[in-house]
């Protein structure tokens, strides 16, 4: 596998929300400044290696680019298919959702009198650049939609958590709740981390001036 | 790739690590505690991934396994083919060294009243299970060798920073001095992240039981 050139993108992303999450902010910071460099992120799509890009027939994919080690944050390539969508779900953390390519739909989802799991409030199409937020605070219950019934959409998450450990749920229409902990579909990550090539042309560069 | 059933042993070294950093402990507490770490690690030889323990033939391989996104350290495994060395070189920041496999050995260098690079102390051998640290406190210019003429050995390294981005130096035996920035031979990293399948087994188990 080759690396896009651009995948200094991913690694300046994942830098700047270490940093802004190592300040320790209360959750609606993280959630404004968060969705701001998701967005610059999600601004471009030149930089997500197509090993993380595929779609699957039978599910979506949910490639991990980068965990924090002590879970404070992960990165994950959800891939659709056409036509694909998750159960209603949670999430017990924040999260980010920016689209990447395609599109997708987010439907909030409340408990009526009866417990039952129903729509709340208009369903959300996320186009190209654009960014949701989930969280136990702001809305945590949704169903995601690929928006397009003809060819894949992209969006890149972000959560408060290694979300590969984190117990949550998926919920029946009945108002039945089911445990779960989502799995990744990839065993490899992107190596973004060697910056040898433009840091030894500097060196040389340098050297010549010298 | 499949990763081995062990893959947990690098997941807990990498969380233990991040947690000890975490604490901002002097260098001292750093090299003592993270040898006591990686001496754990590489005291079995059951969880590298096969990807990352091929030698090649022309070069020694850098394989990064973890990299913390604010530079604060990474985990690399080295792998020797038969007879290979590194050239004499610096690290600038803390290094920990732990032997996985084979054997190598570790020769220390100091400058002669002539500036030239000589050796300095006996060369540590390094076994499996054992673990040697560098800096420029305790030591940080040294020359590397797998030990074994008609095997590969592996090590595992530990760095204070992101190795793959450190300026540091190859020093040739008249004295002159290489800047470089090592780089990395692969573009994936094991995937030690995925907590799902032991996790949703033992919500399994617990809903059995109630
Ligand atoms: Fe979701
Ligand atoms: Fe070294
Ligand atoms: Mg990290």
């Amino acid at each position: 596998m080759r690396l896009h050139p651009s995948s200094h993108r991913l690694r300046h992303f994942v830098q700047q929300l270490a940093a802004l999450l190592e300040r320790q902010p209360a959750e609606p910071e993280i959630l404004t400044q968060g969705s701001a460099l998701l967005a610059d992120l999600v601004a471009h799509d030149d930089w997500l290696p197509n090993d993380y890009a595929q779609p699957q027939p039978q599910y979506y994919q949910q490639n991990l680019l980068h965990a924090d080690a002590l879970g404070r944050f992960s990165v994950v390539s959800f891939v659709w298919g056409p036509g694909q969508s998750t159960p209603i779900h949670d999430h017990t953390v924040w999260g980010l959702i920016g689209l990447l390519r395609g599109a997708e739909v987010s439907q909030g989802y409340a408990q009526d009198a009866l417990g039952r799991w129903v729509p709340s409030g208009a369903p959300v199409v996320l186009r190209p650049g654009q960014v949701e937020a989930v969280s136990p605070t702001v809305g945590d219950v949704h169903r995601v939609s690929n928006a397009l019934a003809d060819q894949p959409s992209i969006s890149i998450h972000v959560y408060g958590a290694n979300i590969g450990a984190v117990e949550r749920s998926v919920f029946l229409e009945d108002g039945s709740r089911k445990p779960f902990v989502s799995g990744y579909s990839n065993t490899a990550l992107p190596n973004i981390w060697d910056l040898s090539t433009e840091k030894n042309a500097a060196l040389q560069a340098a050297a010549v001036v010298v």
